[in-house]
């Protein structure tokens, strides 16, 4: 059998373990709820279990390591967790010892961000436009971020690069359970199309709150059902969206920027308000533009939905493959 | 004599020729005007006998290469001026290839904010905060940025990174001549602070519109003398160039960000808020302080002005000393 290596996503809510080729091929594969409630040790014993059951179904080949992605904040290189909002009780886990005692191994670490970030670059949209650099917004519960430059994930200086979600857009908006005010997350993540549309009263017949509470795929289906309300959340959220990658566009002149996630699904609704506002607020965008502005036409910066539904595994697979800084390998 | 190398910093006031040690000791040094209205073949002309002065005047000597730094947007690594708003005329200049056809050899090319970064990295606030990363920003008629990641330059795809200067706070705010609304810009140049000061009527006794038209300086002495309104204007200098701040740390986590140029020598009027706002608004910033927030100490991200009067001229000398993208050594 070919040589592989194991990826690991810990999430809030699901731990995914595959063995996947270099080229990225999936292998194998065991998902299971995350038991939170039995708290980290038995998430840690779950985790261990399933990488032996994977190592055990592919004895004869060869492993190339172990990458694991976890939530943040994810202290690097070091991979100890600090208060992680999605992982309520693992505050001050040193994931990285823990795993490496258990397993008698090297495990490279990263946050879940960075790795889907890395693996969008290496296999997704990267591979498809050639870019070897990217920032990559994920639009989940949260609006997490991760970059690669010249194939290499950024981490920063204390690893914690990759924070635009609590980038500050408007310093009156709403306040953020990051400390600050008005960040895209506040704009941009599910949580915050399904609470712009409570205050806009979308779903009720008054427009003063709705009966019951909306998950932002309901919100998603009245907007393209065409309610005048549910689509001005996506079309404020397009709008935040747009303000914050003209910041990052002009700061970093990236040829590629990609948005995952659960609520980039509804892409349709707000691509158009995102693009408008890149359009107008990045002189860079601009730069890399076809010269006449009436003929639209995809320039040389891309900004793409994601194309990879498993970005952060297949991401933390690939990890160990390669030498990083503050991901030792 | 010791080896030295040949910087180079074409200003749209001054063209400055310098003979620099590795070390960044200075050898040699010729300034004068840049004959802009002679037209840029002049100015190639007044650029390339400076460079033969000195290197008559250095015969012995070994020469490591020469460094030319100038205002953008500059097309790299072609080295070619795009509508330069400081070097009117020299639109379209391909001043790499008209530079080394006259001079019979290579030369390295960089925008002169990028090379500010780069001179401070080395020699300046780089060297004495030990940041082999940083980001400087350059408040003069404009705001220029550079960036430093890892001990070289960063350009972009297309050598358009470090536009921060254009990066939108408030897409309401006062329409920028890059196009887009409201960049930092628009608050924090010395451009923005004379424009201000018009507004809040500082100098007048009316608060209705100054009499004389007032000096960015000029706005400083009257806050530095306790005016109210001038006060002001650097108050909403430092609450932008603040939000511009976190919005870069928080992505990036840099070390270090240098703020320079002249408009930065109203430090003390600024910068209380501009640490005021980057402490409420960047999570990351937050993160890299000590525990207790009551007492201020700085913590590992240094916000700071910068050390050298002529990072750029410096920055440009060291250039051809290290292989850089973009920048052909």
């Amino acid at each position: 059998m070919a040589g592989f290596s194991i990826g690991v996503d810990l999430g809030g809510t699901n731990l995914r373990v595959a063995a996947v080729t270099p080229r990225g091929e999936r292998l194998d594969h065991i998902s299971q709820p995350t038991r939170l409630h039995a708290g980290p040790y038995a998430v840690l014993d779950d985790m261990v279990a399933a990488i032996h059951t994977i190592l055990d179904r592919r004895r004869n080949a060869e492993l190339s390591g172990i990458g694991v992605g976890s939530p943040g904040p994810l202290e690097l290189p070091a991979g100890i967790l600090h208060h992680p909002p999605n992982l309520p009780g693992f505050d001050g886990l040193r994931l990285r010892e823990e795993l490496e005692s258990r397993l008698g191994g090297c495990v490279s670490i990263d946050s879940d961000a960075n790795l889907a970030a890395y693996g969008e670059c290496l296999l997704g949209a990267g591979r498809a436009f050639g870019a070897e650099s990217l920032c990559m917004l994920t639009l989940g519960t949260g609006v997490g971020s991760g970059m690669v430059l010249e194939g290499r994930i950024w981490h920063g200086m204390q690893g914690a690069a990759g924070e635009s979600g609590h980038g500050p857009l408007d310093p009156n908006g709403p306040p953020c359970p990051c400390g600050a005010r008005g960040c895209l997350e506040m704009y941009a993540s599910a949580t915050a199309i399904v609470r712009r549309a409570g205050q806009l009263g979308v779903g009720s017949a008054e427009g003063n709150g709705a009966a019951v509470p909306l998950t932002a795929s309901c919100v998603a289906q009245l907007a393209n059902s065409g309610d005048a309300r549910a689509l001005q959340v996506f079309d404020e959220m397009g709008r935040a969206l747009g303000l914050s990658l003209s910041n990052l566009i002009n700061a970093l002149d990236l040829p590629l920027y990609v948005v995952g996630g659960g609520a980039a699904a509804a892409w349709p609704l707000f691509a158009p308000r995102m693009f408008a506002t890149v359009r107008e607020m990045s002189y860079v965008y601009r730069l890399s533009m076809p010269d006449d502005p009436a003929v639209y036409q995809p320039g040389r910066t891309h900004i793409t939905p994601a194309q990879l539904s498993d970005a952060g595994l297949l991401g933390a697979a690939l990890l160990p493959l390669h030498a990083h800084d503050g991901a030792r390998a």
